[in-house]
């Protein structure tokens, strides 16, 4: 009987990991570093995680150990929702062709998208990823001022292609440096910016270096085409834009003959919850003139977009040149971004980023009062930092720190975060939108023994 | 009993449009016109098709109406193939997180993408379209070379991107015009390019004029990064490079320090029939320095890649700067990746694209002899042209007959092909790789019948 036992355990058990996972772990990671460029870089790269399965906010890795997943931003309503999995395998099944005949889903789709947009935000190119839409919008802008320059916030990362690497601070910096068109306007960060929460406005003082930087730009005899930013930015360190900076700078910005391009790839469909986009959190006033969208749009699917106005579209139609995107609006993307439209509303997910995110920001803050190394605490919804110093006075950014939160919290307590900021000393959340009141509970209780032991022990 | 009939037939028929048309077609298009960017061009833009349903090498309309479809080249193993939807499905319902995890999808995806190249290439970065991955090996080329400069060939198409508008003369000549570390070759087009046919070698022809212009680049002071290239140029009107010609040019770009970039967005993966790459036709001698792949690798799933050398991935590496791709390669898009090499490799695609191919050529011959308009047939495996001409001599080319023989065989015929090249006078095949001997022979017999009728009315 006990040998039996022993060979029938030992039977399923490999029969179990058979399914999920096909190689060992060493070996996988073996390949890996032979096979794939190693600019593409692993998370945890000490210990990478090898992950077989997902549901919901949760991860499981080979051995069927469960993480809690806090920055899958991209799998919005949650990892492997069979809503999803459902909708894109009737729709696979039935046709997946390409853009220049017509279906349903695309113009179903752009229609409720349209829908959760400011009206005059009503034409729609379907895209493959975050950083197309981002390309596109910069041609589209280009294309209606006729101008060239493009004016992005310190430590904007815009995406992957050359043309975003251009207008990106947080790469360009690193690699080919600033082209003369590209102009880097102050972080509008009230924590550690040059205007800061005791300003009067500091809203108005931010938009205004925009100004400054405008006219700058006409004394060199050049031309604004864009103001490109996150409506939230997100690799600057989880930044929540002061009241009434995009309405001044958008002012600012028509004024020179440019455009407002609000990059919500990281912040759209409801992650804040109160709205369905972050631009709106800057009031009913203020409408950008190019939004673009991607990773959560399609639930980890490859599917992204920009919308624009009539008259920008109508001039990118002007120039009589197609725009032809081989995947983009096929009807398997389409049927899977309807699915997510409908699982958030359906769910309820941003009453839920509300709550949950409100909730998370409460218990950080009361962290906040008890370890001196949180400097700040910031969010809206369930975008949420807590940024690390090593001294309140001088913020001076406590990098190692929040690396070894990070580390501490995967391997104590298999929770998964990230860091965010120039200095790397921003803890960030921004966890599938099935997060609950628990999941918050559990990953700031946590948060709190790990930073108890830290303090201990004087790191 | 009539009357009885009568009500079963109109209650079937919408209750069978239902679950494949949400709209009326004419709503579908007025939709359309409105919400999506203009610049986005419909197939048989006077009469649109709206394709509700396909199936292997099929397109059905919302009425039922079955089209043969010789140009989807994208849906390369069949439309729905059950075997990718079932292999996506299952991939879905299990995991769909970014590469920044461990997994077993992509690295055995990447293994088995290596097993079909030269063994120098042999590191990989999973993209999501062409275009990303055209962008991309410019990244490598330049960062690799140091160097700037990019030679392509005339009328080339290599994607959507602005940085790929610049390397497109196809699409930069209606755009914002040549810059100045892009050059121009001629196309070698042994039909109707500067070395024809009757030329001794034109493959030496041809390179030669690539020598000629790096030369002519040095004398300008600068340098070559990469030679860019489709291995058997589409846009430009299904051409293919006579013998000789890519080893030559390969030893010239790299004596110049430059990297040959092979763009196998149109034509990898078998469609060549005798090859699984378009560039082996070159022969075992020749090996590309980076090859960029998209179009048929996910059967019309988001799915694209860019192949190269250790000593390429080493550089890009060294640069310290990290490569994130959000979708690209996660376990989703290489399960359908590797599903896709499966279909292939069991229903011997590739033996039915020589099969096929040859035999769709053979009976393309057969007509050029009867219809003097035919000025050339041309092709490998499944990748045909079909090029018309006013008169043999000039080689004028017959731009408007071979609009209305695309016209004529979708209105008569339901047979869905188009055109490529300069002057759109190439009528091109690139249909599934499912296509059958009938299919050809059914298609070509419309194709002759069409002819024959605008002899008669000598249009």
């Amino acid at each position: 009987m006990f040998i039996a036992s022993v060979i029938v355990v030992t039977q399923r058990e490999p029969k179990e990991n058979m399914t999920l996972e096909k190689l060992r772990k060493e070996e996988t990671l073996a390949m890996r570093e032979k096979l794939i460029g190693q600019s593409c870089r692993l998370f945890y790269s000490d210990d990478p995680v090898k992950i077989v399965k997902a549901r919901g906010q949760y991860l499981f890795d080979e051995n069927g150990k469960r993480f809690l997943d806090c920055i899958s931003n991209v799998h919005h309503v949650g990892h492997c929702h069979p809503s999803i999995t459902k909708a894109a395998a009737a729709q696979m099944d039935l046709l997946n062709t390409n853009a220049r005949f017509l279906h349903d889903n695309i113009v179903m789709y752009a229609e409720r998208l349209a829908a959760t947009l400011p009206e005059k935000l009503c034409v729609f190119y379907f895209v493959n990823s975050g950083s197309e839409a981002n390309d596109l919008a910069l041609r589209l802008a280009q294309q209606y001022t006729q101008h060239e320059d493009v004016i992005v916030l310190d430590h904007a990362y815009h995406g992957h292609l050359m043309s975003l690497i251009d207008i990106s601070p947080y790469k360009f910096r690193k690699l080919a440096g600033q082209k003369e068109w590209v102009h880097v306007a102050p972080l509008p960060d009230t924590y550690r910016g040059i205007y800061r929460e005791d300003h009067p406005n500091p809203g108005e003082a931010y938009a205004d270096t925009v100004k400054d930087l405008i006219e700058e730009v006409h004394r060199k005899g050049r031309k604004i085409s864009a103001f490109f930013a996150e409506s939230l930015p997100s690799v600057g360190g989880q930044i929540i834009l002061p009241q009434g900076y995009s309405t001044n700078v958008a002012e600012y910005v028509r004024s020179a003959g440019g455009v407002f391009v609000a990059d919500e790839v990281q912040t759209g469909f409801g992650r804040v919850g109160s709205h369905f986009w972050a631009f709106q959190l800057q009031g009913e006033g203020f409408c950008p003139d190019i939004v673009t969208m991607g990773k959560p749009m399609g639930n980890g699917h490859p599917l992204a977009c920009v919308a624009t106005t009539v008259e920008i579209a109508g001039a990118f139609t002007a120039n009589r040149v197609e725009y032809f995107n081989t995947f983009g609006g096929n009807p398997v993307s389409c049927a899977i971004g309807l699915a997510v439209l409908d699982v958030i509303e359906k769910e309820d997910l941003r009453g839920n980023a509300t709550r949950v995110g409100a909730h998370l920001k409460d218990l950080l803050s009361q962290l906040q009062t008890r370890h001196q190394i949180i400097g700040d605490v910031r969010g809206v919804g369930l975008f949420v930092g807590l940024e690390l110093v090593t001294d309140r006075e001088q913020k001076t950014p406590a990098t190692e720190a929040a690396a070894l939160v990070v580390k501490r919290l995967k391997e104590d307590d298999n929770i998964c975060v990230s860091t965010d900021g120039p200095w790397e000393n921003v803890v960030k959340f921004k966890p599938p939108m099935c997060f609950t009141m628990e999941d918050a509970e559990l990953a700031v209780k946590s948060i709190d023994r790990i930073l108890i032991d830290m303090e201990a022990s004087d790191i």
